[in-house]
């Protein structure tokens, strides 16, 4: 697949970018989702089996944000999405001209959802818009249920929670209400998902929530 | 506990900043630990089985570091150490002026060790010289055996790598092997501990490890 490889200094204007990046994607009625979440909370497994699952009802193509390696472009395109990978070479956050760069190396045409799989970092990210309709973040049981209390910052930036390794609650403490609880008073408007990408439990809704999204449905996307 | 909350916009001369807490901590005998994971990989916990083992072997000293919150330092307390908070309010990474701000309102007398928790991030703190005598990057069974290979930086920089949840890994998908191979491949020098906190497999090795790096043993803990 195509790579990108950024160099650590640039960035001006990263909201004026982030911004003509969403007129071009929406010019071609292409909605696009910004995924973050800790290293290791399941983005890439996630966005398998998202892929998977909708592979005959929608075009999605994927730029993924690493600081080394392209392993995870790899498991996207065999997955059967259109890929570009960005290396950040240690930078820990996607900006906005990253992202700019990545599209220039992806064919759009016919696309209906663009995912861009940020760092794996639960701080930075939040703070770069990159030109999307709406970020997700990830979490996972086995992190902990003190996460939105403790980077109020990423769950506030927000527009959908998903909660991933469902299948390992019974192994770890980790109260799911509790942390509903806090990530809906940093941000009230949350769409919250709960599933296992190993089990597939709860990946349908959230799927049917990719397509209406994807094909812009406010009543179920709760957009305005 | 003491509190320390830091605006975002200090910084000047981070390295000179360490070094003289360095040698602020040497005068005293007391050595330094800057421990660091991903969100939610165990660092609190692991400190707080470590303080509970030691209790009666070694006067253990901690300086929480956290975006928000000070349930971890109270959780610290709690476990029977000398405890500072740091909240950061947004930065996602401690720097040496945070850490200088927080000596100032901890009880040095008789500490021989000082753990300093940096903030759940696997990138940007790898980058920061707090004035340690050693960095430990904790890793988990839950996060992916990728994480070496993906987070070069932070395993390269470090001198001990701890691998948390290993009562977990009947549950997932973790190759230790590779994980193993990865890290040494960027750091040839890293010394590597698994345990898990939950069933306190391992955790007597790491305390040996603890107790022979905060008497400067060169002999056990690797040391020049």
């Amino acid at each position: 697949m195509p790579k990108v490889t950024i160099a650590e200094n640039i960035l001006a204007g990263n909201d004026n970018t982030a911004e003509a990046i969403h007129r071009r994607l929406a010019a071609r009625g292409i909605r696009a989702l910004n995924l973050m979440s800790s290293p290791g909370a399941g983005k890439t497994t996630l966005l398998e089996r998202t892929i998977a699952a909708l592979r005959d009802r929608l075009r999605i193509g994927v730029i993924e944000g690493d600081i080394e390696t392209t392993a995870d472009a790899e498991r996207i395109e065999r997955a059967g999405a259109r890929t570009v990978q960005i290396n950040t070479r240690g930078a820990c956050h996607l900006e906005a001209q990253m992202i700019g760069a990545a599209l220039d190396q992806l064919d759009l045409a016919g696309l209906e959802l663009l995912v861009i799989e940020n760092i794996g970092n639960l701080v930075c990210p939040a703070a770069w818009n990159l030109g999307e309709d709406a970020r997700v973040v990830l979490a996972s049981t086995t992190e902990g249920d003190d996460k939105p209390a403790k980077y109020p910052q990423m769950f506030a930036a927000a527009e959908v929670l998903v909660v991933n390794k469902l299948d390992l609650l019974p192994y770890v403490d980790y109260d799911m209400a509790k942390v509903r609880r806090h990530a809906l008073a940093v941000n009230p408007r949350l769409r919250i998902f709960e599933l296992s990408c190993r089990t597939g439990e709860g990946l349908d809704a959230w799927c049917d929530w990719i397509i209406a999204f994807a094909r812009g449905d406010p009543g179920k996307t709760g957009d305005p």
